[in-house]
């Protein structure tokens, strides 16, 4: 079982999302679980303070360290597990802007582990010391302030989470999708075949599967092109043969 | 009043962690309000189906495209607002990792508008033919894949509205952080002076507000060439003089 742990100020705001569809089905099933710790438990004296004026002033409010480090010290690192990887610690991870950018590699090695223990910031953010001293790991969820880490923390669980076994309904829907082959997703057409005057490609409809693969790979690569040209560089440069004349698919 | 409106197959998951803390109280105040669409209601027969197999074969299901279309048809693009932008549309906006990645200058305009039209996909995604005769725009929350669209529209959203007047407490607050300048933001640091033997840097116990200031850009500078070198190469190309000798920060 994936374990993720929230440290939060919000708990009542999880599992949000997480706990609709096939994430909400798949921790219904025992594939995952979530456990929220409330920060606030671990504020200080009657108010259970949690946050304190800037040193050297400024506007908001930081997160104090001791506060911080109490509630992730109070999180089991290496939870009880029934999968192969018992030994293994999970990390503990500061959503914040400053951070290294999440990406799809990174939610396939969140999902070859045991889990992940993610401190939800809020405020002005946290006090470095924490940071440092419990060896988080910044992680960012893109190049835009968000009010709190909570938003972020959902989008990354949700990232990793649908790449365990048995939680989308089919592997294939993965191998095909964007990041998969450094390429974005192909055009997707379904019924009605024509609507409001448009047609769904005829090649589509041919029954011919070599020239549809063909015709997939054609448009990924059109599209990563023309919208993506950071990818498609990398896609370009990597040593994996690329034969769209023959419809075979790089790995 | 900003208004958002989420056209999603689930919601029950809705507003989620946009009901707490600053938007939850931003939206009970009326800065913004969130409308949830249920797309089943615009599905087909008695069961409401919403999609069909992928034409030309292949894993999962796509979304119709005259059901999203009927959709996003039912929504007011302008609708009646209280501010001063009466006659602006909404744009319609398809959560993809296909599309433009949203960043803090997106966030930013959306928040110079009249709202935003979320349309938040599932399964293997929406026929083509859907996304081009409704004109939406492909907006991407980073390079990985979700389950679905929600957790992401939530994400850009929370963005957006921190940014609107009166929901974040202090536009101070908003002034210096990531991404407003250019840079990372500086490291913040709060009481105790002393924790687990780690200083508070003694600079910022200075009261020196002018030395302060050159720290904090100093270390935001450090800490974006660090991490982020592609942000400080754009940062050292703009025109904007840069004198950290001053304490200037740059606009």
């Amino acid at each position: 079982m994936f374990k993720a742990t929230a440290i939060t100020l919000i708990p009542e705001a999880w599992p949000g999302p997480l706990g609709a569809s096939i994430l909400g089905r798949a921790r219904a099933e025992g594939i995952w679980d979530l456990e929220t710790v409330d920060l606030r438990t671990f504020g200080l004296g009657k108010h259970r303070k949690v946050d304190d004026t800037p040193a050297g002033g400024g506007a908001g409010l930081v997160l104090r360290p001791d506060v911080a480090a109490a509630a992730v010290d109070s999180v089991q690192k290496c939870p009880d597990l029934s999968r192969s990887v018992p030994a293994m610690t999970r990390p503990v991870v500061y959503l914040s802007p400053r951070g290294r950018r999440f990406d799809q590699e990174m939610a396939r090695q969140w999902a070859a582990g045991p889990g992940v223990i993610l401190f939800c910031g809020r405020f002005e953010g946290l006090d470095e010391r924490a940071i440092e001293a419990r060896d988080m790991q910044e992680v960012s969820l893109g190049d835009f302030v968000l009010a709190g880490g909570d938003v972020a923390a959902m989008a990354m669980l949700e990232a990793a989470i649908r790449l365990l076994p048995g939680v989308a309904g089919n592997s294939a829907s993965i191998t095909g999708e964007s990041f998969e082959n450094g390429l974005l997703e192909y055009p997707h057409y379904t019924l009605p075949r024509e609507w409001e005057g448009r047609q769904t490609p005829p090649v589509l409809l041919s029954g011919d599967h070599r020239r549809i693969e063909e015709w997939r790979i054609s448009r990924s690569k059109a599209l990563t092109f023309d919208r993506r040209p950071d990818l498609y560089a990398a896609y370009s440069e990597t040593p994996t043969p690329t034969a769209p004349e023959t419809g075979d698919e790089p790995d």
